[in-house]
């Protein structure tokens, strides 16, 4: 039996440490040195959820109350003036954050319809709110007001009764939290805020929950010492109730993001050039202006499913998951638009599904010699994935063809008739373009090289 | 100089009849007679718009009212009860009917891209609401509360610099109106409520407006002469100011749908079995469940693009007119989904227009051999509508092909071969399939007969 | 039976003219020749009650919707600016006035209490928002939003459980409604607004309340043939329900003030310099700086209970009735401090309401040789009542005391000694001055002359 | 230079032990030996004003979360039933406590005319909410939302600028944080809420708006050791910004009522039989059912002026503070008749204020033989009090007279007739009583025994 502390009575935790059996110490080349769970990079495709009360104003995007208030945006500034009481402050808008509609196995229906196999709700934004009734948010929580509702447990169950791994979104830093604000005014060498909000709140939010996935991040104003970064993952890697099977990103503490943690996100919508020797994660959203809800968003604004589609196979061809993100209403409603987005991306992967669910990147990931192509690969067939409407007749310059080599097109039975070049590459003879709403149609070599 | 009488001081309104030129008596034959404008068959394509105080709850239809208070409906009253204080009534919504995003120009625009050449906006639907500051609606109205905008005439211009045509809906009846009430109780032999509130509004928005289209509705309680329907038809086609182009329809009294009026609506939602001996037009709406927004709306409940063009088909080579309908968000803009149907639709209207737009109905309005086709003309051309997707091989039953016969697709630039049969009909071959996001492919067919 | 006719279906009300017993036709000097109801000279005071929209600012006076924007006051303008979001309007405050606590029976308690006999309400002020359903107000009266109850109603049915008499203030003009401001327009050659608001909702008004009496207001700008009042007033006098007992005042038209209609008000707060030859009625408020509630109001600005005493003991000694204002809060309830001065009230009228209720003017109503004092009389008594703290040996020099005269004070029991002056007058010896709050002291004098 | 440790970064405040003076040690015997700043004892007369998120609901009393949520007392759920929507929070009252006419001035103004000497505010009541912008009750406090203003601050502005004393009120619990619930679940072994809410609050209080005063509550759940009480008042005496001025109460945990701190106020309203000998304080409130505001209270629940004057005098008599309470409503007036009760006491004191200000009780504090009468006394004067109205020959039974006593009363110029009793007593000649609103007469005996 190892050392036990009290670390947090509010939480009723003890924190034991079992000295023989910990492995991570808290430093990076302990912390970067642990493998990632399986689940993760098999599951490829995420939902992103940004829900606050940022969704109130659904006016410009999420960082609404640091536009306005922060860097005094005069789209912002004059957008308040003009439709609310002078003195009206962000946190007036809490209550109108109503969730009315909100039915947590609706979106549990939606996501896993959309093909996705993991889903990262914004537990916490920048702005402080706690999406659950964190005792460390007290009345700036979605249970003391607004939805009256524990939105991140009602969604974990619902996630979970679908099979489908939950990920929480932690802010690191609250733009406008006085903690916050007055250990940055000390350049970070006092922590009023990690102790008193952020860390407590992080642990009862593990504790609580139980995510597969912490998606960390508002990192970039302090170090990773200010954050106890390595101390919160050596607990979360050795004693946490989710340590075999976590994940986490790369979001914590400045200088972090691309090189220590979990995965790494790099930055927002970051896409790399080849395949990094490092798991990571393409997160991006439909909403091409916002990550929130956005009251006035413009069809024109938004992914359409192709641009969906293509984001999602260039991304896993290069080794990475991809992260999608929908902002739903202060109702608790997504969008119907955005559903029609995540149906026809479940529809597309219903099809192709093959193509990129536990893939491995190819030795080569794309080509474009006669049309845009991009490969993906198991252990025994290659993917062409092909992203513009093919013609008839179809060449690819990169694969080997054998004798054994079998084509088909997912989606279509019959085997398709090849020809194989010298010294790579193959025609094949297409009977038939399949209507592809996504517009993306894969093409399975079996026994190519 | 014929004779005037002052009609409504607060209208400032002479009525002249100018005895020698009015031609129209205030009865049904005479009524009827008039013929139509032209410019109403030839624009085949309107956009309806239904925004009122309905739009702020946006929970089951726009008979939120009705069903809430009238019918008493469960799951409109359990609504209330979850989420509403006790005594809460329909008028305490009127405030939260924003506009804050109200564009009158960016709807216009979207409007015009859809093809659209008409728009027709709820002025006044059974709810008593007038979307204008009307004199006869005091503090029931859009400028007195809730947007505190004269939507009416702000959609107006910005509809009329796009030389579209401007429509007002307006209906006759209003559920709670007391007047209304009264009279209904008597039997309909008081007429308080035309008198004192339909009547004058309705005059008042002629004068004020000068729409292009009255799309009357509400009219099934009572008879005609209770509404006074004749008389205002016979002033609105002898003496207002739109007495040359205005269009209306057959909402004017029990018993006048599909019988009395200007063009035929019949049922919501109608569509005859065969071409009428009068003009129609086909009303509905992309949200199946609802005219005006639904905050809650599903994407499984909405129409397809494919499921408009297909419905806008059938309806033009019947020879009807196609009134779209979508409902904005009390905020005043049309939900993103909305907007891709809109643009979807003018998308499709742009390459197959032609088929569509001042048509007439052709000896045949349908074959079904192969595949689902429907059939529009002009004096010089035919046009073959294909509603599923086709082989490369097209034949088609109907059309008797002569040696001059040139046979297109729209949207493609080569004339196609054909092989004629006999008697009647011809294969067309057709070298590829362009894409069709709306799932409908028009064959032009000059000198066929 | 005489002739009928079918003036309102919306009241279902037959106005039925009895040919040969109506006794007063439609024009003033056959109305003005009706003699008072006799209840209402020996009723002496009243309680003017001012609730309304108004109360819901409760900012500056009953008038804030003209001062905000009909005078465009500056004060009002930036509490506006100051307070509310931009485009708010005076409407979109309707649906707080919540009325919550609103309790008739406590009100009328209260009413019974501070010794008035008649209670005059705010039905519908210049704002034209009514505190009934009025079936020509909808959704702007106090059924269909704020209260949602009938204001009106349930205070009739309290007041009249405890025999009060019930007066319903009622204003002719509506200061922005569209009608009026047309007929204004116009000069007032068209009668719009009276014909469809104004009257069929006063008739409602009668005939549904069945009120004692009628303040009528807001008639200053338009003569009273505009307002119809001759006809209202000989239907009022001949063919209403409350035709024997209903009381009016004088706010008729353009100079019919002090000149026609019932019992004269003259102006607002006016006051004669001697008996008019005409029954009249001061009304005052309590806040000397409005009639509605104001939420800023401070104890200096209200009149205290003193000023009250003697503002009513001079009213009723020229032959005037008292009708004392007080302003309700959105909420319903009486503000404690009203509640205070019509308790003080009710206190010393306990004690010498004997000389106020039911008396006649003295042939001299004032002296102030010694000390200020006001007389009043029955048929056996002359009441002197004394407003400023006498001192033990008290003279009044106008009364002519005779052997018979026996002289006491009220509320003291024992007879009081005298000596007469010659030729009038007398000092009284009083033994003691009781407390009064309401510093009003009176000495009764049976048999004097 | 003594010993420094850095508390609070937060705070930015070091805080520094300098061993040899710091008189006072964390213990009871210490810190119960400080004397008692001068001021307080001469001040006698305070204001206590109960302003907070429970002035919203302004129903029942200022523990309207507790009874509501707490206690789920019917009356209170049933408010919140019949008014609010299901699910609303008290959270979300917060937003409405609007303070449009919070003017500290004019409340300064105000409680300088009532005669008190300084003035409490409740600057955090057990609902936690905190009336400035304190960094550790983040978006729920005066700043962040309801009033955007820092209450606290600008109220210690204008009360200083009257040359008043400031006391801050603030309670040590809070029924509802999550925080405080954990410990007390815990049987308040662990110190989560002192630790991270309560004390860096208090010392935030103390040192940004230094004052004179704090009056301690909400202590009684929990033992002083829980809540850091003695090592705070340490520092307080000993350190503070305020450590030569500050005054305290004696609520610091369970059992120290009337036992241990500064000044006694044991239980709300109590008054003792004798002279304590320990400097005591009552409170008490001119609502007699709240101490905060209640939108409904009746006159009848009121204190009268005279109750305050008998109620203050008592008091006084006994060697005790009198810290009468008024609550403002949420647009931050003071009720009107409310005004007039501090505006009494004032008119009351400024005649009789020689008899309580600066005074001590004598060695008899009352005597009850003709008529009620209270004793207070300086080095040369004894004053009698008397708390009805008396006859023109008034006994009294204590005093003990010599030849050169000069006898007065206050606020009459001439010197009084008497003659003295044997052994003891006096028999006073008054020539009148003159008018006391307040019912309390004094009589000034100089040279008494």
């Amino acid at each position: 039996m190892g050392r036990c502390i009290w670390i947090l009575s509010v939480l009723s935790l003890w924190l034991c440490m079992s000295e023989t059996t910990a492995p991570y110490t808290p430093d990076w080349d302990s912390i970067d040195s642990r493998p990632l769970p399986k689940w993760y990079d098999e599951a490829k495709i995420g939902i992103f959820v940004h829900w606050g009360v940022f969704s109130v104003p659904g006016f410009g995007s999420e960082w609404f109350w640091w536009y306005w208030q922060g860097d005094k945006n005069p789209n912002y500034v004059s957008y308040m003036l003009k439709n609310y009481p002078p003195g009206f402050t962000y946190a007036d808008f809490a209550p109108e954050l109503r969730a009315i509609f909100f039915d947590p196995n609706e979106w549990a229906d939606l996501f896993e319809a959309s093909g996705a196999k993991y889903v990262v709700l914004t537990t916490k934004h920048h702005e402080g709110f706690t999406n659950w009734g964190s005792p460390f948010s007290w009345n700036w929580n979605s249970v003391d007001t607004g939805p009256h509702r524990d939105i991140t447990g009602e969604l974990a169950d619902a996630i979970r009764k679908k099979s489908l791994h939950y990920g929480v979104y932690n802010s690191l830093y609250e733009w406008f939290n006085p903690m916050y604000l007055s250990d940055k005014k000390n350049g970070f060498k006092t922590q009023e805020f990690p102790q008193n909000k952020l860390l407590p709140e992080l642990y009862n939010l593990v504790v609580r929950y139980k995510p597969d996935l912490i998606w960390s991040d508002g990192d970039w104003e302090a170090p990773d010492t200010y954050w106890n970064s390595t101390e919160f993952l050596a607990w979360l890697y050795n004693e946490s109730p989710v340590k075999d099977v976590v994940v986490t990103n790369d979001r914590w503490g400045a200088g972090c993001a691309c090189k220590h943690g979990g995965y790494f996100n790099c930055a927002d919508k970051f896409t790399p050039g080849s395949v990094p020797n490092h798991k990571w994660e393409k997160c991006t959203s439909v909403d091409t202006h916002s990550w929130g809800y956005r009251r006035n968003m413009r069809i024109d604004e938004l992914m359409s499913l192709p641009d969906i589609i293509k984001d999602l196979v260039y991304t896993v061809a290069l080794g990475g998951n991809y992260l999608l993100n929908v902002g739903p209403t202060p109702d608790g409603t997504i969008p119907a638009v955005f559903q029609e987005r995540l149906l026809g991306l479940g529809g597309w992967l219903k099809v192709n599904g093959e193509a990129i669910y536990a893939t491995k990147p190819w030795r080569v990931q794309s080509e474009n010699d006669t049309l845009p192509v991009r490969y993906t690969s198991t252990d025994s067939s290659v993917y062409a994935i092909i992203l513009t409407k093919p013609e008839l007749k179809l060449k690819l310059s990169v694969p080997k063809i054998t004798e054994k080599t079998v084509v088909t097109m997912l989606g279509v039975s019959a085997k398709l008739q090849w020809v194989a070049l010298d010294p790579t590459g193959v025609i094949v003879d297409l009977p038939e373009i399949p209507d592809s709403p996504g517009k993306g149609w894969t093409l399975k070599l079996e026994g190519a090289l």
